[in-house]
């Protein structure tokens, strides 16, 4: 059938407002799945530079106890990148939990929507494959065996196209839940990252710790390891 | 003769203070190494995380033009991330420069005085050897081939007394200036350093504006490769 398709020997049961749905969503699958990528990256980046800053924190205090001539420059420079690498581990806590959650949407749910968009495209091949052989049929000289062919074919076509409306709506109602979760958690999502990194990069240590507080991200430790999915 | 004296078998000239001070240097020169190395490490890090703003930045503004459900929350997202990948540009100029410096103080000027260091050390034994030959020419029986000896000894003695003392007089100025070269140095480095950090992550893009100047730095353009020394 997929072949006679592609070939244009045979017609195709069409619903252009699901398949623009469905292309619509395999396009913000692929377009969130950049933001992932790209918040990853950010998140493993933005995790060497706290390390370092750790480290040079260390050096200039050991530095600053072990040279008089240069005690307060290397104090005051001890004291920045302490706070930095404080402040920093808040920032990498809400960028982890930023990742989680995209990782969410666009490796759980949307996938989860994708598996049954897939399921429900195979059953349309199948159907619309009784459905031309029930037009042979229903066409052909009317022979006994014809006849019973008609009969047999008119019952898988029918048993098939319950299977085929039955994804069709399945398909239908998690495009709809998707597409409204999806703004709601992509709204909180957006909030929360924006919120964060402008509290960082303010230096609005207050600011980042009450963007914390209110998504309810738990700060880790700062010897704790990168996360798993942490480029190298 | 540094067989000899490792084995405690003769003595060796000490100009103790001397000594201490270029112990100092090696171990000053050590600890600046490792300042560089993680300056170095900062600089690399932090290059990244501006490159991964810079996309994300676009990635956000394409994707508030494609989503009206979601054009609020991307567009200042947008915003905040092309803001953060310019003043980064400013940040990455003014460490690029702290670790040009710093390479110049450590793998130059402190370079060029140990070069000083291992011609003195070397001289010394040399010396010492003349020294000791000295010593057992005097104290040997007076025969007319012994008394040849000392002759010759002293005078190549005198000749290697001479160049041990100009190399002794070349370490102690240049180990002089170097000392108060590098303490100007590292106060004008460490205070860029400082204020740079402090104003880029309190978001003050004025005060660091105004460190640029006040250092002379030029901003390279987004699009600029990294430095060749750069950790990929």
């Amino acid at each position: 059938q997929s072949l006679y398709e592609k070939l244009g020997k045979t017609n195709r049961t069409v619903d252009s407002e699901l398949e623009g749905q469905i292309e619509t969503l395999r396009d913000t699958q692929r377009k969130y799945g950049n933001i992932l990528r790209l918040a990853r990256a950010l998140t493993s980046h933005f995790y060497h530079v706290v390390q370092t800053q750790s480290s040079l924190g260390e050096c200039f205090s050991d530095l600053a106890h072990k040279s008089p001539e240069l005690q307060e420059e290397f104090l005051y420079n001890a004291e920045t990148q302490r706070n930095l690498t404080k402040n920093g581990q808040h920032l990498l806590a809400a960028l982890n939990f930023f990742v989680s959650s995209i990782n969410t949407i666009v490796n759980k749910t949307m996938e989860d929507s994708i598996t049954t968009v897939k399921q429900y495209e195979v059953s349309r091949v199948e159907y619309d494959a009784y459905r031309s052989d029930l037009d042979y049929y229903r066409e052909a000289p009317k022979t006994e065996v014809n006849q019973m062919k008609l009969g047999e074919t008119e019952s898988s076509f029918n048993a098939k196209k319950t299977e085929f409306e039955k994804l069709r709506s399945d398909v239908q109602i998690k495009l709809k839940f998707l597409d409204e979760n999806r703004v709601k958690v992509m709204q909180k999502q957006l909030l929360l990252f924006h919120n964060a990194v402008s509290a960082y990069f303010s230096g609005n240590q207050t600011a980042l710790e009450a963007t914390m507080k209110q998504f309810a991200i738990k700060v880790k430790s700062p010897n704790s390891q990168p996360p798993s999915w942490m480029q190298q």
